[in-house]
């Protein structure tokens, strides 16, 4: 399509680089242009390059040469929207360099997530936030900018809650999770140490939950003021995040009052009719023993969230729940792409 | 040994009555008499009228003929102490049957659990809780008796909780968990509903953690008052259910505090001396991520719960952390045996 | 479509049944009628009658009436295609009951294969067998017919010896399988029997894919004459086969004589553009590591099967390989659909 | 026991090391003295510089301070035999430099096993080959030497073919393997390209394979001349690996023979009685669906292979069957602890 706004990705090799690669393929809005990853990468054709093999490319897509991460490989391509799926370690220092250079920065990296002027964008939640923005280039001094997608978890719990804020408002909300292996990245989780084993610990995890949820559900530069605990554990499941979810809301609610908010929810990017916006974005399932993890990853093409057992609690005279979301999708990837859609169309790109 | 007294297991076949027969074979107090199953098994040697293969057994145990779910094959071979795996729906008559010829009945099945007579007695927690059984002889007028064991998940709950709420008294307790499969049973959950999967319901179980829990921690036919609420689900492992809990405690208490009561904990099966007593029963572990199930479920021989990640929690201003037992032991058939030489400690035996 | 062919599905709510039923949902040339069910599912709406939930079916599909395994409710509804998924204990009373009734029956039952006169057919390798069925209709007197498809190994085996075959002719073929649990249908393998496991033993697996094969490769009424052997073996994956292959040719071959013949081979589907062919039908891949069922199970929408490691045998002086094909899809409901392809492109429907 | 024989473990800290560590933790016969390993972990204690978390090590072994790869560090605490679990990539210096020192090593590396005058020693199998090292001490000139155990698939074929080797000799053997995750070490295969997955590759496995058994089972310093095939693939368990095996005798044999010459098969370590040989070595099972890795990796603690499915195959009018054995046990650590004991019967330690 002759029309299609040019894109990069930085990080492109990795399983979230993979997928944001995996979904611009289709996207008809935007055209992948460049991949870039890090030195050893460079210069290799993007098919030998990856790491893992679990993305099935065109030739087309393999035969791409992988370009530095460096904003003039990107300028000389004319492209100056870049997708960033490096790792947090380096994404500090890289994605503000393309910042500085002009570039909408679209990050799933965790790095800025956390900065005052930088909004964590999910974008049926806070859709709201992508005007702080604004803000960030006049304070950096730059042109570009940086935008963030939540960490997978976050994506899910706060696309699942925010109907329920937004009717009853929140005072308290405990979340356990049981998290795919895909969300560790590649190698990532060694075999030896999840087949028939469950690890209850993932690095940060649950201090980004906390954290960027009351970013995302609050205002921008003011947290939302609920409290919120977690405990994330790690599973054999290659996709698909599956969160346990106990709440108690501000207004007093119940069990179908919840069903029928979460049903009838609608976000800014089902209203504007984003390309990549799932329709409804919250699916809510009724049989005993939705959602799971494989049959339920892929709805709404891996964007919708799908929420079930939605049940009178005796701890917090309220309603718990379960919530699955697909971790590389909605959790990362395919968010980050939706944030660059509602830019669009919000006149940023 | 010439001094070992006799017991027999009904519903032997299945995943939990195996767990009986392979814990009996090295009971220093107890010693197989009888196996016994129903109809389609009867007169088949038990090695091959066992469902699934997950237990080697001894050639000894392997040719014990099967015998029917009738007193009178029990009296026969002087054997009068019974442990039942039987299936729920048809525990209820024949452990009453038992128990009216005189046969002390220590059963995992759930039938008579909730009954306002019959102790479920986790006896690191409860122990004084035998003497209900005093009173169900008088009231139901046998010489006989039911003992239960608790379900599997509160089993390895409760035991956690207890050091705790002598220490501190509960308020609210929020469990979370991930189940392994030998908790279902033989055959028990397909092979295609659960690779690469979770499937977020087991059906009745969450009733079971909170009424139990309460029944159990509280006093002779006054259940605890704290708040409980639990999420349950089913993951891909064999053996060993991990909680994930979240605490209020009535008094304040704080994560170290937590940990030197669970670390310091006895019960009165440690104090007596009893030889399936684990010692320490509670494990606490202080690295990140453990417990695990494949590495940590066969703690004390299966009888101790491991707890680890015992953290600060900020809904409750308290703490939360994870808990590993496992199902089939102290969550089952161990749990019952160690029961049966508290009686015998106790003189009931 | 208003020109599509009503088709119906005997043994819907089995997993092949319900693959039958999910590929049928796209078929340009049929039309998905009627589902049909054993005496416990009769009446029931097809979305409360299946097992397991591993298929998303459309609302349409979920609201079909689950009908009788009766030629005439068949009839009514001017139905005269089969597909049959039923269990071979009952398909063989059943389907001959729809063939006298003039119904053309489309089974994956292995009850009528070994059948004198009645094809097994893998339209790839031996779409010529399919006149078979002229004899049959004289012998027994019937205007239907009762066409096989192959047992699910058998199916991907087949396929990837076919263009040796023609090339070099065979002399011995030994072949080991891994084998994904779906091909045992729901529930099937136990999650206990399985995970973290390896089953040695396919019930009848052995014996059906050493007759089977030689039955395929034959000319019709008379067995190809090579000899063959194998071992099969069940593991932890979801879906697809893989058997590792080792071949001795009448004439001699080479590897890279044996990649010719598989990258060039087209079959009569892929000539006469079948809907449902593959094309290519042999996926040849070079990296070291494929093929891997869960990366190409869905190679040719499950259609095509995927050889590698394709290299030099010392035992047979010639060739050994690796081959994957979908279980379900190749290997059991998507050959019956396209062997229906066939029969219509010959006039038989 | 103060008449052990001290020992020390080369390369502790990984998979094999570890399980070199935790056997010799039971030994009769030696006492671990020393742990080395890489520069980066000498000096931490053992409990923190162990890999993965896959064994539960008493206080003592864990607070041994890791010392370098260094054969001084093992005379100053009269240490001079050494087990050797070092990367091939390393072992070829290390281990010689070792031996140069006068140090018996015992590897489980691949670097020195196909060394003319080095043995593979698979001591049921080929204990006579401990001669070879006379001959090597002469020709390198070093008062130490080096002896190999097997590859962990080629140590558990071997002791399956030996009885038949013996007595029926050998013309061809075709064998498909399925190897579980803990032979490629830690961290080994990604959980990303396990779970619902296999393999079909691993690195330099076949060649071993096929190399290693002729030498093991020929004489010293000449192979046997059967010819041998191999097909080696990694499936999602995680100790044992399963082997299908294909044979064709000199003379011929049927399955009824090769039971029997399986079944009383002794190898010198049993008729030495070496405390770490299992009796028998090869259990052999009639169960149609045996051997499995889950059930039976552990038979004869470890160090026993179990066979099974011994039936008649057509393509060699011969005999196949199914092999299982502990791929960390015998077929890596266990086996060179055993050769070990083999070395001080013959008065060699």
């Amino acid at each position: 399509m002759a029309g299609k706004i040019k894109v990069g990705v930085l990080g492109a090799t990795g399983i979230v680089g993979q997928k944001f690669v995996k979904l611009l393929e289709k996207n008809p809005w935007f055209r992948l242009e460049i991949v870039a990853a890090s030195e050893k990468s460079v210069g290799k054709v993007y098919g030998e390059a990856i790491r893992g093999s679990g993305e099935n490319f065109s030739d087309e897509i393999k035969e791409l040469e992988v370009k530095p991460l460096n904003p003039k490989a990107f300028r000389n391509e004319d492209v100056d929207i870049v997708f960033s799926a490096l790792p947090s370690d380096v994404a500090y220092q890289i994605e503000e360099e393309f910042a500085k250079n002009g570039f909408i920065v679209l990050s799933n990296a965790s790095s800025h997530r956390m900065d005052n002027d930088v909004p964590i964008l999910n974008p049926e939640v806070n859709a709201e936030h992508v005007d702080m923005i604004d803000e960030q280039r006049k304070k950096r001094n730059w042109d570009g900018a940086i935008i963030t997608n939540p960490n997978c978890t976050t994506a899910i719990l706060t696309l699942s809650l925010k109907p329920i804020y937004d009717a009853f408002g929140l005072k308290r909300v405990v979340v356990s999770t049981m998290q795919a292996v895909s969300g560790a990245g590649y190698p990532g989780v060694a075999s030896l140490d999840i087949i028939d084993n469950i690890i209850p610990y993932i690095k940060n995890e649950e201090e980004k939950v906390e954290k960027e949820t009351l970013k995302i559900m609050g205002l921008p530069y003011q947290p939302a003021n609920f409290k919120i605990s977690s405990s994330c554990h790690r599973v054999p499941t290659i996709d698909g995040h599956v969160e346990a979810v106990f709440i108690e809301t501000e207004k007093k609610s119940k069990p179908e009052e919840i069903i029928e908010v979460m049903r009838n929810f609608k976000g800014i990017p089902q209203k504007l009719n984003l390309p990549t916006a799932p329709n409804p974005p919250i699916i809510v399932r009724f049989e005993d023993d939705r959602p799971q993890p494989r049959i339920d990853r892929m709805a709404g093409d891996g964007m919708a969230i799908v929420v079930g057992r939605i049940r009178y609690d005796k701890v917090f005279d309220c309603v718990k729940y379960v919530v699955l979301g697909h971790n590389l999708i909605r959790g990362a990837a395919g968010c980050s792409i939706l944030n660059a859609e509602l830019l669009k169309s919000k006149g940023y790109i």
